[in-house]
């Protein structure tokens, strides 16, 4: 490739470090913000800038920006602590909640390792999630929703997660499974339509 | 979907603007950042911010970084004036540069607009072009490239554009058709083929 001057080449890099960003669509970006005017280009540059002043809930992990120390979930009284839906990551939490069908709390315990086992970062979490359930709960929380991606990964970590969150709560739930709405049956996979005959109802 | 903090939605909204991301690679690369060192963040802002430093080159649009008003390709003495390649983009200058086999100059006639007629800042680019030929190389270049994409719009815009130009060169030629290396005959469509059978050699 013709070299870039140094300036262009960072900003290439930089994105080529971004998730699903690929080198040809990072040089593509960066003629596009060169073509930009240099007010666009200073407004890009403060909002990601801006992020270094974002908190994360010291109860959830979710982000924030209120005065204490917990998410704007965490800290409204009409949402039900007792109730904790476990998810991987900030944007399953986003998707559940714009379900308007939630009305617990969360818990967000981070991307799931390609492993599939409890990383001692993730075992910290968890920590901190059986410590609130002692001293905020009284021991047990009402339902602790294990909501991972219906895949492998994500069912073999619910069920080591499962192991641990046992006696924290009096019922674990996960996700229902069964045919998405929208979908065929000719086209869903055995498992799903398994799923969907032993959920009937 | 829920509300973000503003800072958040402000990174998400300016993500968006870009040319290929949508809405939800958006977000999930906002979540991506958050989740990053705030130095990490602090580097990546600046790259961007420093792209209002880059020069556009007096006489074939490129960018670039020297003292004086020309880019590396327009200053190099080695490279032969007298044969331009017009072209629509940086992107496609970077990839036919990539060729090695170029050692002429090249000349950005700016994106071809939808309609596919020269647009009056497109015009203004043209101009230039022809002051610089009769100013620079005496009313005649030895060899005009158009180097459009081989599409219906680039097509149409190159045969307008050829108008143009064939006062301004002694030659005027466009980038050969035929079979893509490692492309299959079964699979070419008939245009291609016709194309590779018309300049078999």
């Amino acid at each position: 490739m013709m070299k870039l001057p140094d300036p262009v080449q960072k900003v290439v890099d930089n994105l080529s470090d971004l998730p699903s960003i690929g080198p040809r669509q990072a040089v593509r970006l960066a003629f596009y913000l060169l073509g930009e005017k240099k007010e666009s280009l200073r407004v890009l540059a403060e909002s990601i800038d801006g992020l270094r002043g974002i908190k994360t809930c010291t109860r959830c992990f979710f982000i924030h920006q209120r005065e204490g120390d917990l998410c704007d979930i965490c800290a409204n009284p009409a949402r039900n602590p007792r109730i904790i839906m476990v998810v991987e990551k900030e944007t399953d939490l986003l998707s559940l909640e714009n379900t308007k069908k939630f009305t617990g709390r969360y818990f967000i315990c981070g991307p799931i390792p390609k492993t599939g086992f409890i990383e001692p970062w993730q075992k910290t979490r968890l920590e901190s999630l059986k410590r609130h359930i002692e001293e905020g709960l009284g021991g047990q929380a009402d339902e602790i929703i294990l909501a991972f991606n219906p895949t492998t990964l994500g069912d073999f970590q619910t069920s080591l997660i499962m192991k641990e969150l046992v006696p924290l709560a009096k019922k674990i739930s996960r996700l229902g499974r069964g045919l998405p709405t929208g979908g065929e049956i000719e086209f869903a996979d055995d498992e799903t339509l398994g799923s969907a005959l032993e959920r009937r109802g």
